[in-house]
């Protein structure tokens, strides 16, 4: 059993154009129900997590979520909501998350983990937890590597050394964690065959576990200026100057993600840990990820049996409460209008029906939407975003 | 130059289910704007006809559309719109016409042409129309068959004899018709490649030229019934009794087409011809036929072009007022809701999108879409049709 008190840390931040006309500005992906069981990414998050925390999750988001953010949270139990004045990427936001945990309980470890991924086994993640924590209370950054299904080229990859003080230096190491040889940015198709291959390389969910105290400590040597400012900021929490602290120090933070500023420099030093885990992991990156999601977890949509005459519907999954019926059609639909949605012949299609902006998309091509949510404002659309 | 007066009719009527939901029941296709001219395809019509009329033009149109007609010919010129009560298919409608013509003008030539199609090449049609009424002054009923162009399995049609006589039969018709040795029902592939091979077949427009006299006589041998009930209807035209005498008549006509009331039966007695003549036409029978009328007549939706980063729109046409964005599509857009329409990666779809119904259709399955548009009546949903 881990000894040290354990605090989750959610960041929930991101555009998540990919998701558009789905997830909009005013409305990210981690306040959407994707998979239609009534919670939210987000919310389904926190839910994830409470069962480990011994002190209330901190949600880091920005100050135009933070209603939102705390409306949802109030439905799923108690949960710290930090609000951030303007984004700076993922280091600052977990940084002063650890060092709020820092401040109140100096031998904590925290677990980052992001708003709006899915996570489908519970129970493999409870245990990959549990071994990144004890990895952690050694003064390691731990991260939870996914063991890859295919040669995505989407995902950041990390090259675990040979386990079992094999390498020389996992001798520490609990059972099921490895010395992390290094991070590798997202590859091109080659190289992600040759990673797939290999057996050595994991994705990089972004999930770290680590005691706030090494995480500030090493900050301190990489981004001095990032590691005082968030210092500065918690010192000041829940006094009087807090605001004006916050506003001061904020905007001059080092905008970064924690792969480049921690986890990238310290992997060459030899401090980070990998436990590798099958977790039924998916971000739901693009429509085509979603639709993949929803095929498997979801039934399909009505469709008239029985009559010779009718051709099948095919395979239609629909989320949200519009009508829909399909000819001979593989199709994923999303919508709440009161509008009919027919579909004939489709074949890997992607339909999202709202009232101000529709979207059909191919999804073998899901990830060129975000040419064309760049584009709304250059066409005069941006409210559209 | 032909002698006899000439009058057109045509025939305003069908379902147009493989249209919807641009095409409704009480918006049927003739009343539609298929090629953004400002024209509807029933207004496209009676213009083309207008320069060959010696009398106006008779539309023949059922009560609930009456009013939707008078309006659109208001805007084109003048024609005699007359009501049917009930459908009862082709030969009721036509057979009416040339009985009001006949009253009024018993030497006249009546030309009978659906409202629902569209004619490329106008001047083919002026003198192919010319022919036909020469070859119809002899007492002939004259059709226009189309030259095939592929092997298409949707059309009847037509088989022509040998030219100029060599038949035994054709030395007293103009030049350009010929005698018709039978027509055949819409064929399977492998019939309809036979035909296509053998440069006799022609495809069955259903574009008639005839004597009105010489149409009701004819009818009188086949179905006396039919050609005495339509004649009562026209004694009684202008008359107090007209409407009681209309409705007490109309729904006791054989409900036949006129293909199989009087051409197939005259053909085979030698006293059918056909003008073989390329038009341009097109039935628009679905959205494929419809996509590919205007790829060829529409300029591409606006794109954005000129910067590197930026993947090509592709080839998206649209009619009406719809916004368009897309990415590397070809594709077909109808709509005029204040919505942005955004397309990424398709390849031959047709989306129409209208209040209370959106449609996404494959054209390579058009033909389909009459099975879905069949069971919104069985989902409740008839209301949309």
């Amino acid at each position: 059993m881990p000894a040290s008190p354990f605090v989750p840390v959610i960041p929930a931040g991101g555009a998540g154009t990919r998701l558009w006309p789905l997830s909009r500005r005013s409305r990210p992906k981690f306040l959407l129900d994707l998979t239609g069981d009534g919670r939210s990414l987000l919310q389904s998050t926190v839910e994830r997590l409470l069962p480990l925390a011994d002190h209330p999750p901190i949600v880091v988001t920005g100050v135009d979520h933070e209603e939102s953010v705390r409306e949802q949270l109030a439905e799923v139990g108690s949960a710290h909501v930090v609000p951030e004045p303007s984004p700076r990427n993922s280091m600052p936001a977990i940084a002063l998350a650890a060092a709020l945990v820092e401040r109140e309980h100096p031998e904590a470890v925290i677990g980052s983990f992001a708003a709006d991924h899915l996570i489908g086994d519970h129970e493999a993640f409870l245990r990959a937890v549990g071994i990144a924590r004890r990895a952690a209370e050694g003064g390691d950054l731990v991260t939870l590597g996914i063991a890859p299904t295919h040669p995505a080229t989407g995902f950041g990859y990390i090259e675990q050394g040979a386990p079992d003080g094999a390498d020389g230096a996992s001798a520490e190491l609990p059972s099921g964690a490895h010395r992390v040889v290094r991070f590798v940015e997202k590859p091109d198709r080659e190289r992600a065959e040759e990673f797939l291959a290999s057996g050595r390389f994991l994705w990089n969910a972004g999930m770290f576990v680590v005691r706030a105290s090494v995480l500030l400590d090493e900050l301190a040597v990489q981004i001095p200026s990032l590691a005082a400012g968030v210092r500065e900021i918690a010192a000041a929490h829940g006094t009087a100057q807090h605001q004006e602290v916050l506003e001061r120090i904020w905007p001059r933070l080092t905008s970064i993600a924690i792969d480049h500023a921690l986890a990238e420099p310290l992997a060459a030093d030899g401090k980070v840990v990998v436990v590798p885990a099958d977790l039924g992991w998916d971000d739901v990156g693009d429509f085509a990820a979603l639709a993949r999601q929803l095929r498997e977890h979801r039934k399909a949509a009505e469709s008239s049996e029985g009559e010779e005459t009718v051709p099948d519907a095919g395979d239609v999954r629909v989320l949200g409460s519009v009508r829909v019926d399909a000819v001979s059609s593989r199709a994923t639909v999303y919508g709440a209008t009161d509008r009919l949605i027919a579909l004939v012949g489709l074949d890997g299609i992607s339909i999202v029906d709202t009232e101000d902006a529709l979207l059909v998309l191919a999804d073998e091509q899901a990830q060129d939407l975000s040419v064309l949510v760049a584009r709304l404002e250059r066409h005069g659309l941006g409210h559209l975003r």
